[in-house]
Order: structure tokens, then C-alpha cells, then sequence
């Protein structure tokens, strides 16, 4: 029996520890504290009944997302965006990918006007944040979606989810895709690829880039499987979760 | 025997559960999960050898603080100071408090030429999110010093903490002093004062308000004598935290 | 006889010269300015019919206010807030504490829905530049709430203003409070606190801290007593300038 | 015969007319302003010897990219960002994209300690602008790679292109893959995609985006393979294009 | 005869030339790109039925403008204005020149309640960018009127422009004054100016500095007349292109 | 005898009544609060030995310019551009002209490699406040080169002001030029110029700008001869007031 490539040992198709908890927040509509191995993600869905004004009137809700990164949740500190005064092109980048990763999966007219604000915030990072944060925000989603059908804003019978929707990264190092990349591997790796995908086992959104040498069409459909593979491990995950009684 | 006064029971002169998870950061130097309640704050130390520009080559050291609150930590969402792109009035003076609070109880000569620079970010706030950041940042400052001292870059011998920090606040809810608001009972506070003590029950900062009707010596006295009680119960805490075994 | 500890010569509980120049500017409903010493504060009062948008139908006023320095108010020229495009943490806390203390004397529904904004520029920084403020907006404050009156938007028999408020600044020095430090006395203090009352001596603020040494209470006691003789021969001066006839 | 299902009558595999106005700056070292029908991209390549100082010292150089779009390069006219005083997530994730995709065929050890900025600015905008402006951009770095070699700043024997780069964007649009969408097909589609190769027909980036449903793999590899077709046939361009005597 | 003393060889009241291509962009409602010799601007005008918010229901329309350069429009590249955040002095100061000179000829009674935008980007510069810009922005704007009169936002009647208006910069460059300074001429000059006039030879604007020796009464005169002349040359050029049928 | 068509009595070619408290500052190295009626603009010069890192080494010295206003000197408030954290176009364009006015006066080689900040605040505006700013900050910076000869940055022979400089405005109202125009005067203006003259009568800065008509050269030259009258009766108060022995 050969060992593992991987500093962890895992399998190159195995996930890190995932854990997920279920209204974290006191606060908030609907919550949950992510972790994919070290990296921790607290995600929080903010309901409110009403949609900006750009969409008023048109019988729809809105579902948008932000993400941040507390400075020390990586190894070394960054400055806040906030103290600098203006928000980076990578949290841009990732926020908006959040938001469309869950729209997709959502009706807007049967969410009815209401807006539900997404917060992804990066206590620790160790790779695959925006992963974890897509994969999170579905579960604090749902929950947001549940307490606005309980107190009336949503209609009994509407169902705003189309389906789930998760994330997983994977990659090429040394020639061998690998699914769920730490920050040592993805730092490392060859190309790098992000697949957002519906608990359907349909593609949301697929972003592969080469960090070192191109890669072709082979190497392409490798880490496409791989990737669907992590994603319905994640969907099982998700569901698991999301059957117990809500605290 | 008369009923409490106070929504969850507690005695007047009662702290609200107190928690500090000491080295909840995986990659900082020194750290800290404190609650108060339901307020919960995130602190972590950022050791970096070497100043600023501005003190290079004084034989002196250098502590400060940011403070940040989620967006969602709150009952209601507020909008992120980068997305606003500028920072607040009171988190500004929130992050200058705990920075004074604890450069008053540390020696920058012993500290050498090294830098601590400590983030608190509220991830819940229930009142007192400035007392718990301080109370928690002097663990994980005290931690980061020990991480300096191991590595070599503070002398052995060196004692860059002349004392211990904690603080609490103090407020006169109908006519009567209690200690530690948590939000519903510091909205409803007619004066309410935050106090910064050292160890050995010096005051190192008070800054006490009039919200409503302004307040005479004899309830200032009364404050104080309560934000001295609430300090040493910290300090007991702070002091048992740090006597285990660091993880 | 000793000889007076200070550079100036003042006792330890003397104020500097004191001057208020009521009606300084052609413009403004309300206006003064003050010098403590050395330092010197334009205040302007300006007052609007309305209130924003936040207390419209709520039948009650506002009051809220400004600090700047100019770029070459003190020894070395700042550059201007305006050019670094944010305001200071400094700024921003003053301005505040400004506010607060003048609210705290305002009745805001004899106010009715006005909003009255103070402006304090400091023309020459030599220390208390906060209390010279709060000293001086008084007297803006009142005559601007006078105008408001005369012009019809504030009810005849109303009475808008509760107290009077007045602020001084005290220290330890060497061991010994004295009163109204200006810069090169509070450059060296050991404590440093700002005191606002009423006319009538009660507390709005009491902001202490220890720049070197942690103080006790003893140390507090005299220092607050300090304070509120300072209070009340300002207070005294503010009753002379507003009793002369408006020019 | 069947008639095609597009506006301007093109095969679904056919790219809009492309122009290359190869050096049409008088004082970039390189540019062109690149056209994909009414599209329309102004890019010019800066030279510069020296790299950023995070770099010196490591016999490596630079390439990195800036995207921007004139206000009324749309239909409608949007703010300036200068005037926002603010970049959105969009101008920075295809700036960031730019980026990546050039400096995936340079050498930069072969490039020596250079720095090479590549602007690109949208005159006028009909869908396809990032992937114009990587197409473009590949032909201003050339040029300004050749202008570094005549300068002497170039080893004249180093080879800092190991490729060439195209990009272009596919989409599904009731049901069928096309080429090149201009906006009026790109904000019909359902998944749309951008698609960056090296000239040898590697993939440097896959972008693709459910916009209406989910897709399923059939239909990622048919936008993969048209991809493929439309950058080969811009590759043919770029040479013929690069072939031709710099003016 | 004499030989010219212009790098160029002009005549010393001879202007670079001057090429105007109008109607440039397919979306904007009238522009222009306009060569004065190197230097190159696409002006756009941009028409939007109604006024903003300050002007509502007084019966007036509003003309207002932007300048910008592109970062390399200039021999060395200058950062971008959305990249640091802010817009500098120049580039404020002469989008107010411009907007001024064509209010200076629009009669806003006439043009109704609307709004003309004009938007001037420096796609290359070589001196006279502003006089340039005023001078294409004049035929953008005329064309966006004509548009809005077919539209049947301006009566048929009406004839909202009063004149026409060109500008030129003329200098002294060793005692003998020149017109149309390229940026050569331009950086060599003792006094620069610029002068912004109608169509029927009224002065709009006239802006002289001295860079050098300040300038008397004589040399005033004599690059009064040299304007006049230049301004003259391009009111009959803007004619001229007018003149034409609109493609 | 006919009476002044002007509301405050003044003949056409009258100055407000001129005053200027030359070391108004204590700290400055020059400064003069000067009035042009009730336009009151405080001046400082702040002198530093060095200069701007681009200017090092080159043996000449700089001198630059800020405007601003206080929120109340206008009769109606205005936000402070600190708060609004970026400067306006009117600010960039008066500090601008500011500074190029005096360093047309400055011999930057015998002002040696030292930098003069000058700082104009209005704390009272009714017209005219770029002028007088320019008017009172020649006073400062004679007073700060005058300090900076003392110290000994300046050599003993060097005379840094090759002249003096004074400015005011001129207008055409109803027809009539007239000079130093009150803001009652300037809203009304057809032709509004500010006209900036060295002490012996040479032209430095001419800015006319026609507000409502265009004008044409006999207003212009009448224009310009009130000017040179105005410039020349400031340059008398400077000389005076500088004449003075310094307090």
C-alpha cells in the first residue's frame, strides 16, 4: 500500500475535517461557523423584509453577499481594508462570486420582496476560504429562508431553493490532482480550479487557472471529476446538518 | 430575601459569565476567545521584532490596538467601516482606549525593540465589547511576550508587564449602581462608566457619561467602588487563565 | 510665601486668562470666540429649521458638533485632514465628546424639530483645546437657540436649555493636581483628565487617564474637586458675557 | 440552407470582424487598439527598467495589467471611478485577470529586472471587452518586450514570451453554444463563459458562469471546444498581425 | 525669408493640424475625436431628458463636464485617478474651465429641462488637451441637441445654443509669441495661455500666468490678438464639419 | 455730485476697508490675519529646513499653498471637506493659484534648500477671499524668510523675493467696472476677473471669466487698468505694514 503525497495523509480525493455549526449566532436569522481542517469561516445570513430600491415593486427578493478576512487570520497580519480605506480586488472578487454562487440556486420570485444579506468572515485561514464560505452561507441560507417563512414574510407554500449549492477547490501538484487544497498544496500547485456546484450535481460557476504551466484538456476533466466528487461529499454534509432540529 | 433587579438575575455587583479560550488562533503569537455573556470577542497579538519608523533605534517598544465589530454582530446588520470606506468615530476611539489601557501596564524598554499590534474583533456584541476586548487582550499580550521571550527576542530576564489590565463597566439603572450591562441594560442607563484598572487596583483609565440626568460625587463614588469590585474578579479569572499550561 | 511650581506663575488652582468674543462672526446665529490663554477656539452655532431625516415627526431637535484644528495651530504644522481625505481618531473623539456634553443640557423637545451644529476650529493650540471648546459653544449654543426663538421657530415660553456646561482640564504634576494645563504641562503630566459640568455642579463627563503612573483614589478626589472649581469660575464668566446686551 | 440564429447573420462558430491597430500610440513602447466589431480597446504596454521594490534584487521582472471602460464606452453612462473615488469588485477582477493571463506566457527571469504595465481602456463596449483586451495586450507586450531588447535592457538573447495568449468568450443561448457574444446575446445567455489559451492551444484560464440554469458536463466540453476554435483563429491574427514591419 | 523658429516649422499664428472626426461613437448622443497635431480627445456628450435634483421644475437644462487622461497618454505613465482614490487639482480645474465655456453659449432656458454630460478623455497628449477639448466639445454638443430636438426634447423651435466656442493656448517663448503650444513649446514658455472665445469673437475665458518673468500690458495685447486669430481658425473648421450631413 | 451706484457707498475703483495683523500667530514663523471688509483670512508661513524628496539636491528651495474655509465662514454652512474626505475643485484651483502666484516672486536658489508651507484659512468669506489670501500670505512669507535668515538657513545676503505680490478682483456690473467686489457685487457679475500684479506693476496671473455675457477688449482693458489700480494701492499697505518694526 503506497502513502499519501499529502502532508496530512489524506487520500488525494479525500476532503479535510468539515464541521458545521448550526446558528452559531444569537443574532442573526440564520448562522454558521464552517471549518475545512484550520481554516474557519463565520458565515451569517441577515434577513430583512424589503428589497433596495433599484428592484421595488418588481415581486422579487435579493440575495448578495460579502466576504472579509480578519487580519490575523493569516500567518502573517494584513492591514484591515477598512483602516485602509478601500476594499481589495480579491475580497471584491470573492463577494461577488459568493453572491452568484447563491443566487443560482435561488427563486427570487418566490422569495418574495425580501433581501437576505450574506457576511462570510475568515477567522482563520488555510486555504479554500471561498470554498468553506459558499459552502456555509448555503446552510445559514436555508435557515434565514426558514425563519422568514415563520414569521410570515415568505409564503407557506413558496419554495425560494431551486437546490443546494456547495464548493471545493482542487489542483495539480507534481502532476497529481488533489482534491481540497491547504494553503501549503494550493501554494504549490500547478493550476488551481474552484468548482461551485448544486447538490443536483450540476455546474454553477467553474474557475481553473494555471499558476505555473498551462493545462490541457485532460488535465482539465481530472480535476472536474475531482471536484464533483468533493462537492457531493460536502451535499451530503449539508443535508446531515440541516435535518437536525434547528437549536 | 428581595428579587434581582436584573433581566437575567445576576446580584448588583455581579459579573455575567466570564470565558477566556487562550490560544483560540492557530497562527498568532498570542490570543484569546473571551465572552461576557453573549458578548464575545476575538483577540489576537501580532508580534513583529522590530518598531515603527518613527521610534527605530530608542531601545523602545511599541503596543497598539485596532478594535472591529462583524456586521452582524449586532441585533442589526451594519454596514462594514471598508465597504463605508472609512472608520468610524467610536470604533477610532474604542481602538485608542485598549491601546493606552495596556501601554500603561507595559515597560517598552524591557519590551525592546519589538512591535505587538492586537486586534479585537467583536463577533457578538451584548454590551461591554471595550471591557471584554481589554480584559482578553491583556492574556493574549502577555502570551505574545512569552512567545518573544522564548524566541530571543526579548531578554530573559526582561519584565515587559509591570502589571496586569481588566476592565469593566459600570452603570446607575434606576437610581441603582450595577456592574456589567450587558445592551438592554446600558440603553436604559442613565450614567454609564467604563473602568480600566490595573491588577493591584490602580485606575488606569474612567470615563463615565452622562446619558440622562448628570450624576453627583456620591454616585460617582458608588461607581467606582463597583468597577473596583468587578476588576479584582477579573484579574482573579485573568490570573488562573494564565497559570495553566499554554496549548 | 512660595513661589508658584508653574511656569506661568498661576496658582495651582487658577485658571489662565480667560476671554470670550461673543458674536465673533457676521454670520453665524450663535458665535464665540474663546481664549484659554494661548489657546484659542472659534465656535459657530448654526442653526436650521428641521431636523434629518432619521427624527423627522418626532417632535424633537438636535444638536451636534465639530472639532478641527488648523494645519498650523500647534508648534509643528499638521497636514489638514481634508488633503490625507480621513478624519483622525482624535477628531472624531472630540467632536463627540463636544456633542455629548452639550446635549446633555439641552431639553430637545423645547428644542422642537431644529438642529443647531457646532463648529469648533482651533485658531492656536496650547493645550485644553476640548474645554475651550465646550466653554465656548455654550455660548454660541445659547445665542443660537436666542435667535431661533426671535426668529419664531422655537416656542416663547420654551426653554430649550436646562443648565449651563462648562469643561476644564486637570493633572498631577510632580505629585500636585493643578488646574487648565496648557501644552507644556500636559506634556509632562503623570494623570491627565478632562472635567465637563453643569452650572449647577453636577458631572456630564469625567475622563481620566494615567499617561505614566496608574493614580488612586485619593489622587481622583483631589483632582475631581480640582475640577469643579474650574467649572464654576467658568461658569461664572460665561454668566457675565451672556448678560450683556447682543451686539 | 438554415439561417443563423444571430443578429448579424454569423456562423455560430465565427468571430466578429477583429482589427488590430498595432503601435497606434505615439509614446507607449507598445500598443494597439484592438477591435471585436463594435468593441473597442485602447492597450498600451509601459516599459520600465527597474521592478517594484518588493522584487529588487531577485533577476526577476514584472508584468501586471489595468482595466478601465471610459463612462459613455456603454449605452448608458456610468459614474467615472475617479469621481466614485472608489475601483468596483468588476474593473479589479478583470484587471487581476489581465494580469494572470499575460504573465502565465512570460518568463520573467528571461525579462530581467523589468516592469511592464499594460493598460487597457475600453472606448466603447459591446461584450467581450476583457477578452479584446487580453488579445490586444498580447500584442503591446510584444512590442514593448522587442523595444526592451533594442534598448539594451533585454538580454538580446533571452526569450521572455514562451507563448502567445488570446482569450474569448462562449456562451449557451437557447439551448445552442456560440462564439463571441456581443452584448446584446451575452445578456440573453445562460451560461456564459471567457476562455483564455496559449497560442500552442493550452488553457491558461476557464471562467464559465451559470447565469440562467445550471450546466451539465456535455455543455462545458461544447464551450470548451468552440473556446478553443475562437482563440486559435486570434492567434492567426495576432502573427499576422506581429508579422507585419513595427511602424 | 526667415526661417521658422518652431520645432515644427510652423508659422508663429499658425495653428498644428487640427482634425475633427464626428459622431466617433456609436452609442453617445454627440461626439467627436479631435486631433490638435499629437494630441488626440474623444469627446462624448451624453443627453439625459430631466435635470438633477437642485434644478427640478425651474424650467432650465444643465451642461456640465469630465476631463480625464488616460495613464499613458503622457511620455512617462501617471497612476490612474480611480486607483489612488482621489482626482487632482488640475483635472478638477479644467473640467471646470470646460463646463463653464459651454455654458458660457448655451441659452438653458432653451434647452429645457435636460441634462448634456460631456465627457473628455486624453487618449494622448502633447499640449493644448484642454483648449482641444473645448474646442471638440463644442461640435458633441451641438449634435447631442440636434438629438434631443428629433427626439422631441427641445421644442423645434428653440435654439438653445447662442453661439459657437473654440479655445487655443497661445505663450511666449523667447520673447515672441506663438500659438498652439505643443508640449515642447509649452514646458519652454515664460507666460502660457489660454483663451476660450465665441464664434463671433467675444472673450469666454482668458487665462495667462506667468511661468517665468511676469508679463506687462504689451505682451498681454499681443497674445490677446494671437488667440483671436486661432480661435477664429477653428470656429471655421467647427463650421465646416458641422456643415456636413451627420453619418 | 452723483452718487456711488455701489451698495456700501465705495467709489468704482475704492478698496474695502484693508487691514492686516502681520504675526497674528504664535507659533508660525509668519503670519497675518488680513481683512478685505468682512472677508477675513488667516495666513501662516511655516518654514522647514529641507525640502520635498523630488527636489533634493538641487540646491533651490519650494513654496507651496493651502486653501481652505471653515464650514461656517459662507451665511450658509457648508460640509467640511474632511468630513466629506476629498477636496473640491474650487479648493484644488484657489490653492493652486495661490502658490503659483508667490513663487512667481520667489527666487528659489537664494531661498537654499528650505520649504515655506503657507496656509490660507477663511474664516469669514464676503467675496474675495483668493485674493486676500494672496494679499496676506506675501506678508507671512517675507516674515518667514525674514525668520529663516535669522536662524541662518538663509544666507545673509541672499534676497529669496525678487518683488512683492498683491491680487483683487474686478467686475462688470450693469455695465460698470468696478473693483474689489463684495459677495453681494460678485453674484451679480457679468465679467468676473482676478488679477494677480507684482509690487513694480507686472503682471503675474489674469483670470477673467465671463459669467453672464461675453465680454470683448475695451472691457477687458478697462478691466485690467482697474486691476493694476487696486494691486497698486495693496502693494502701499504691505509695504507699510512691513515697514513696521516686527512684535
Amino acid at each position: 500500500m503506497t502513502e499519501s503525497p499529502r502532508a496530512d495523509g489524506r487520500a488525494l480525493d479525500e476532503l479535510r475535517p468539515v464541521t458545521i455549526e448550526r446558528g452559531w449566532s444569537a443574532q442573526a436569522e440564520g448562522s454558521a461557523l464552517i471549518s475545512f481542517g484550520q481554516t474557519k469561516v463565520l458565515v451569517t445570513a441577515s434577513f430583512t423584509n424589503g428589497v433596495p430600491r433599484w428592484l421595488t415593486g418588481k415581486g422579487r427578493g435579493w440575495v448578495t453577499a460579502e466576504y472579509a478576512m480578519l487580519p490575523r487570520a493569516t500567518n502573517d497580519r494584513s492591514d484591515r481594508e477598512s483602516v485602509k480605506g478601500r476594499i481589495g480586488g480579491r475580497t471584491h472578487e470573492i463577494s461577488r462570486l459568493i453572491g452568484r454562487a447563491l443566487r443560482a440556486v435561488v427563486d427570487t420570485k418566490a422569495l418574495g420582496e425580501n433581501t437576505i444579506v450574506i457576511d462570510c468572515d475568515v477567522l482563520q485561514a488555510d486555504g479554500g476560504t471561498r470554498t468553506a464560505s459558499i459552502t456555509g452561507a448555503y446552510v445559514a441560507l436555508a435557515d434565514a429562508i426558514e425563519w422568514g417563512r415563520e414569521k410570515g414574510f415568505i409564503a407557506k407554500k413558496a419554495t425560494p431553493l431551486r437546490d443546494s449549492v456547495a464548493a471545493i477547490s482542487v489542483g495539480i501538484i507534481d502532476g497529481r490532482p488533489m482534491l481540497d487544497l491547504p494553503y501549503v498544496e494550493d501554494s504549490r500547485a500547478d493550476t488551481d480550479m474552484n468548482i461551485v456546484m448544486t447538490g443536483t450535481g450540476k455546474f454553477i460557476e467553474v474557475q481553473g487557472t494555471a499558476e505555473g504551466a498551462p493545462f490541457d484538456k485532460a488535465e482539465l476533466d481530472a480535476l472536474l471529476e475531482l471536484g464533483a466528487k468533493g462537492c457531493a461529499d460536502l451535499t451530503a454534509i449539508q443535508k446531515a446538518v440541516l435535518a437536525e432540529e434547528r437549536s
